[in-house]
């Protein structure tokens, strides 16, 4: 309740614009009477849902992997209590910050872990302001693996320059075998599900602007791989590098940012052009949902009604397409396949065009004149009559 | 017809210094009545040669992977008629381009899909120069592995600094099993053949400089994978991320550049050391040929005449080197090794100080002080007498 | 007798701060009659002990994988003499030195190998500084998987800024089965041991500095992956890639320096903040040892004695933690499991709050007020009391 009310006075009491994370929220805090700002991070078993029907028995706190985004101001004096609901001793390591050491919460090396069941207490004032993280410094192959993890996200004192929205996108990398329910921790590079806040296309959020806003994503990654995160229409400038603003000199345009692991990366840019603009990792894989690896490749082998036969046998039974995956999508829509149980196939949704076939690491940015009061998903774009690609047969002549 | 003698005029019509594509070539073009530039790009199947005797079954644009190099100048509207040959649909995405909406080429999302047979019209005007890309938005996983790929490079309005030689290398990877034709479009990371322009070394072309001058070289990255491209000799400036040209205090010197997934990269160097300069990708095993990873490690063991002993029972049965693999070089310039159908074995070529046992993303930067003026292959470099490293024996005696 | 005179001296003779290579060291050198510095590289067999038990048989020069690091001055005339004491040719690339192309040393390419048991000579003048690296260019996957690898740093005629503390660590990465001594050179990607200077923690020498001291730290990467290196606690300036120095106003503040395949890159920061500060690769499973990849997943499963059962019929048979890994050290601590001979388990080392699950890439910055004079290990930090994280019990009633 009085979390509630604390939330509602945000926007009065805060010189900031507040951060946005998709599919996810920032972590309530009270005010002390010393005028600490206090959190609780409780590290529990989640049940992510990473798309409807496939959900993922992780590990994260508060309800969710990643976690609630922590936002404060440079200048606050912190206390954040952390609770343990885990199986395991935990500690949080806070990743980026400038703090005394004995707050680092690097298991064993700075304190001790905290034991199942109990509740440790970091306190420490921020000196900086930027993206930072926070997440799990104790067997941390397994527990960054299972999800333990969230943004530490610290406003300047001064907001320079503004932005109109603020997003916030913490990528992930899965290891979640077609049935079953708790990600693989020892898997080092054959990951399956690539998700934004705990999500994969269609169940991603649209990001929204209207137009001329000015618009930062702000990306972390705790997986093994590079993610080159790419926008569709647009260039941004690179501001920031693991929490740190690049200084104006060494500022610069991309329409890709690659994101290391373990480090965070800000962007800007100005939305002034219209549209369902794409926003993804470029990795192609990364794209996808469900994917096995190295499957007998049938690509572009004519085989002259060898699936009908098949199908006598094993009735249901379907193969990778021999012409490409479109089609399977189109196969879904009308004749919707018994999946695996825990499984979401690598289809994408239905857009304005017919099947968008993404997944993964893709949302969309929505760029609109005017954006719907209420907050809400505009929809799809609709364009100028003639600006859209389109079909013209036959060729011109001299082809 | 048309298009050889526009293809001829080029030079004359443009005031730009034409981009190189080694081992590759440029779109022709046709300008209409109303000054656009057209362009005709076909997806289709095509054999991609990577080397002699090794033909993967891909699909490309024009007949070739990567497609042929779309050059144009800032300021120019284009019109780009795009057929679909492939047994799939398809539609291009113009990968950094500041165009509109319906012109962004995301099946589903921004347009239908070009069905097989039938050919769509893309056309907008360029707002921006530097080094961009062109490649399949449809069931990207599978088109992307495939081969659908190429670079768009826009020059700008007043070329500034001039270059010498403008050199674009596109940097693709292929996962090849010994004796498939076909692509394997599920894998993931393991891959076994990584190609410069759609060629291994030894088939991919030197780059060639006259001393003094000015060398841009651009690369484009549409794998899996970050690819740090090194140069021998020298050091070299990068000017460009992502097509963007990084502001003059944010450029910097390197020896090596790692190109991200989905971006590009470009660099420049004032050609002023002569000699024959390797560069390559510094990932080791991208400049390897057909490799099969995880083997049976031999490496270090004697094994006393079992290879002998083998062969009575499988004659011709080789192993990898118990002393490394430079000898598998030797052995197959006196006893060419039986080869499984479709392979390219990892054996390099020779060069003039006996066999440069490198494939994949090799080739060989050539500074000379003239080069023939034909414009072909200078050969190997003279060194001048005394330059080159040396036998001494003994050493000297403090050793 | 001579090198040590030379080595003693070396502090006088020199105008710059002597690079540290932790767990390593610097390749002594002659002052020949014309000046010039002469080395002696050795190419050979090598037991590389990666921590106590695990020994790998490694290649690597004078006697340790990485090599010594070779250390001179900008402006130096060096002859390097290269002796290969290896089953196979070979021959040493300067990797980003400006030299004469015949003393690049690409086999092949620009001289011939160096037969077993002969000695090269390589001459240069040396017209850089900065942090470049010297390895093997012949049979190169092979024998840079074996570890012929090491740093060249070259210190600027006039130093500027003074660094107090100057430390190289050179990343590498491994393939070694369980049981077995050779590295496994096919691996491209599974690899299981990830060493810092040829060391895994908790074999890794800490770094020391006195507070108030400008400390350097220069990364070298061969091997198939990016390396995001995080420290703990503090903000580092990157101050060169690749051996070339940034222009200051492209030089940033990170908290994490990726470090790209094929490259260097030196960071610099004021340890101005006492504490035991985390050094490591943030890619979660680099800082593991000997794991095994994509094991059945037992993770949240409640085996209900299970494993009691199991260990009746096998004695002394362990499971990967259904809970985590954490309590495995506790497990060792207490009893020692049977281990497969030469393997290190990924446990770690007791430190003063508990065990410190973590290896491989992983060492630990210690700064104190005031250091040991013999300049050895302090030992663990001693907190200020009420700054360490600390349980709470109950936390505060609004939770």
């Amino acid at each position: 309740m009085k979390h509630l009310l604390y939330l509602l006075l945000l926007p009065i009491l805060c010189a900031y614009t507040p951060v946005i994370t998709p599919n996810g929220s920032s972590l309530p805090f009270t005010i002390a009477q010393d005028g600490a700002k206090e959190f609780h991070l409780i590290a529990q078993r989640v049940d992510q849902e990473f798309a409807p029907g496939l959900i993922a028995h992780c590990w994260g706190y508060n309800g969710s992997t990643p976690g609630p985004t922590i936002e404060a101001v440079e200048g606050d004096h912190v206390r954040i209590y952390v609770t343990n609901q885990l199986p395991e001793v935990t500690s949080v390591h806070w990743h980026g910050l400038l703090i005394p050491n004995g707050m680092d919460g690097v298991k064993g090396l700075t304190q001790p872990g905290i034991p199942p069941g109990e509740t440790f207490l970091y306190e420490f004032t921020l000196k900086q302001s930027g993206t930072y993280m926070y997440h799990s410094h104790t067997d941390e192959t397994i527990q960054q693996a299972m999800g333990l993890m969230g943004f530490f996200i610290i406003h300047p004192k001064h907001e320079e320059p503004h932005v109109d929205r603020d997003y916030a996108i913490f990528l992930q990398e899965w290891a979640l075998t077609p049935g079953a329910c708790t990600p693989d921790p020892t898997v080092m590079l054959d990951f399956n599900y690539f998700t934004f806040n705990g999500k994969i296309f269609p169940a991603t959020d649209a990001l929204l602007a209207q137009k001329g806003e000015r618009v930062r994503l702000r990306f972390a990654n705790l997986t093994m791989d590079n993610h080159p995160i790419h926008i569709h229409g647009y260039a941004f400038t690179v501001t920031a590098n693991g929490g740190w603003r690049l200084p104006p000199a060494a500022q610069y345009q991309e329409g890709t940012v690659d994101v290391p692991v373990g480090t965070t990366r800000d962007v800007e840019f100005i939305a002034d052009v219209s549209g369902d603009w794409a926003l993804h990792c470029h990795k192609s894989h990364h794209t996808m949902n469900g994917m096995a690896h190295g499957l007998p490749n049938l690509l572009d082998i004519e085989l002259k009604g060898v699936v009908q036969k098949l199908q006598k046998i094993l009735p249901g039974v379907h193969i990778m397409g021999t012409h490409g995956m479109e089609h399977m999508s189109q196969m879904y829509e009308n004749h919707p396949l018994p999946l695996p149980p825990n499984y979401f196939p690598p289809i994408g949704e239905p857009g304005q065009f017919g099947w968008i076939n993404m997944g993964g690491m893709f949302t969309v940015v929505k760029v609109r004149n005017k954006l719907p009061p209420s907050g809400t998903d505009p929809g799809w774009y609709h364009n100028p009559p003639g600006t859209v690609a389109h079909p013209v047969s036959p060729p011109p002549s001299n082809y």
